[in-house]
């Protein structure tokens, strides 16, 4: 059974194998105020378009934010919308501060009504990319369930036409921060063996 | 700009880096008849639980079947739950030849609003893990938006209490296919600078 404290912290070193990191990979909000260049940009968004999709459509599309007042509008937007409390554990100002951020969108009519899941997964496949290259970002959402507001508001400040939706929103650069190791719940309890309740097979 | 045609195939080797592996992947939906040994299936699992999630609350949990009987049910549910347009191209039947399928599942409580996000985010890195060992996968939703029966009927065979969702189906085996290449639609066309239908920066 693999250790259940993960120790790995964002290191000085790219990480080398996939193993290196999925498990190294952390959310990152703090960035060196270093530029991101564009070749960096597209080869990330190279590897997030091979992410899976529903019946092969590749519905994903990506606008990418640099300039200082569409970022600081996207962070208020992402501040207002953000229950009170999380805003106050997990505030939104900090995507003014990047120098790039991401917005992960799904054309509808090729989502086969999954868009959601298409966008999930194609920003899944971009944080890792972006890890493996010394970046960091994280995982912010552009749609709430109960409340049109948010995605009302990106879509605004994207210009998306009706059938773009966005999905994920996701900031990236270079680490400022080195998060504390991440204690994880024990595998064995994550596990179930036919049916829920039954222990994993050692 | 990179290349917009995807000339990889399932390899016999296995991927070694992470490039390798999102660029690598595809979705597997024939199995060697050979068994998947369990610490494959659980250093897997150990590495998905690393996705990233809903303020560090962990939700995610994984279903593990392997008896025939409880496969050969999944895929009469997974088929019977198809549309009749999707069900020709993408007949689920093939889930019971699976030496293994995972089903990533959540805890409601610790999701945050977020269940299908959590368990999607798994479920990407659960299936890059599995084609870095050479094994390969599928993605498969455990739920339909304007249907309960899915979830309804997976939730029953797999006992889960109230509070647990399932979200991915991810059977996983030996590949004993190799997916011709897959034409990807041109990074140009996908990437937007600062609004929607501004062209990427060359």
């Amino acid at each position: 059974m693999p250790e259940d404290l993960e120790v790995l912290a964002i290191g000085d070193r790219c990480p080398s194998t996939l193993d290196e990191v999925l498990r190294g990979r952390r959310s990152i909000r703090r960035y060196a105020p270093r530029e991101l260049p564009d070749k960096l940009v597209l080869e990330i968004l190279d590897l997030a378009r091979h992410a899976p999709c529903s019946m092969g459509a590749q519905p994903c599309c990506f606008v990418v934010i640099r300039t200082p007042a569409a970022l600081e509008r996207l962070a208020a937007i992402k501040n207002a919308f953000c229950a009170a409390d999380k805003r106050e554990a997990y505030p939104a100002g900090f995507l003014a501060e990047a120098p790039v951020v991401v917005v992960v969108c799904v054309e509808r009519d090729r989502a086969h009504g999954r868009g959601h899941e298409n966008g999930i997964l194609a920003a899944a496949h971009l944080l890792l990319a972006a890890h493996a290259r010394g970046l960091g970002g994280t995982y912010l959402t552009a749609y709430q369930p109960d409340d049109p507001g948010l995605e009302r508001e990106i879509r605004l400040l994207l210009r998306l036409p009706p059938d773009i939706d966005p999905v994920v929103v996701v900031p990236l650069g270079f680490p400022a921060e080195r998060p504390a190791p991440k204690r994880l719940r024990p595998l064995s309890s994550l596990i179930h063996n036919e049916i829920f309740g039954e222990p994993a097979q050692e």
